[in-house]
């Protein structure tokens, strides 16, 4: 184990770096589309003459959803936007550990970003899919009734939205697992 | 910082133990608690000669509740008696990081279950924390009904037992930072 790391580290590095900052691309389009997909969905039907309109500010869930998958989108837009800036600034590279090595401090920093982000994305994620199931096939204990049967569209745009929110936060797992092998790299570096 | 270890890192790692310790005796507690609370939680009324009853099983997110924190409770009593059985264990203390220090396979076996506990805990409350304020308040856009309204005693029992799964989850996120950290001074701790 400890031999596999002076030959394969930098090259290890790379892919890990590679796999990242792929990760969190895919996180901002994902966190993007689903509050998109939420954010944008309304129906409205006519009742024997009245109106009636499904919003997904109707669901305080589907809000909770919008703001953290909006923010999921941000904050990955400025992490990425932050290492372009990195990597574009002239850096003493081909040594890894050894040149401009980010400081403990802002690998605990981005650690614990992510590990939040994690969490909220995913509390958010679990409280849109328990209001999408009692929505889609109702709760007849509760008389809470299936609105999906009612407003089909809605339901169907609301459903695409809380998929991309679900793999948005399978995104974000695996990125504050990511961040915490970062973190491992600069405290485990002095052994080689 | 550095400088701080050799002198505190035995004293430090003593307090980092006792913590985990408690939050692991803790999350055990109240994971129990949240468990029983919710799943021995019914109640029967009778409106108009017709018999009703409400059970944690009409709604899925309480089931999953359940689930989850009888889970949590178990896990953390297993740790405990783990750590039980090798604080018995004749071992080699006083030399941190050198006698018999649990492996790094074993570190990161720890790390990945709590961090895999504390989001299930998270989502099971997050989920639950929906159905709960659906149940109290009601979504009159859904023509989803406050139930708590007609259920009084079924929803405060529910209440505290979500209140405790709340402070079980908690602990759980604050176990799994606890986890990396030690998963971290295995890494760190050749630089002394």
């Amino acid at each position: 184990m400890a031999m596999a790391l002076p030959l394969g580290g930098g090259d290890a590095e790379r892919k890990v770096k590679v796999a990242e900052v792929a990760l969190r691309a895919l996180l901002c389009g994902l966190g993007a589309l689903a509050a998109a997909l939420v954010a944008t969905d309304t129906q409205t039907r006519t009742f024997f003459s009245l109106q009636k309109k499904a919003s997904y500010t109707d669901m305080k869930a589907m809000v909770f959803l919008v703001a953290a998958t909006a923010a999921a989108a941000g904050y990955s837009l400025l992490q990425l936007a932050a290492r372009c800036c990195v990597a574009l600034l002239p850096s003493s590279s081909g040594s890894p550990g050894g040149g401009m090595v980010p400081g403990r401090a802002l690998a605990w920093c981005v650690f614990s970003c992510d590990q939040a982000l994690a969490y909220v994305l995913l509390a958010a994620v679990a409280a849109a899919l328990q209001a999408s199931v009692v929505a889609k096939r109702g709760q007849p204990e509760m008389q809470w009734m299936a609105i999906c049967a009612l407003y089909g569209a809605f339901c169907r745009q609301a459903g695409a939205g809380v998929a991309s929110a679900v793999a948005a936060g399978l995104a974000a797992a695996l990125i504050a697992f990511l961040s915490a092998f970062n973190l491992f790299r600069l405290y485990g570096g002095t052994k080689s």
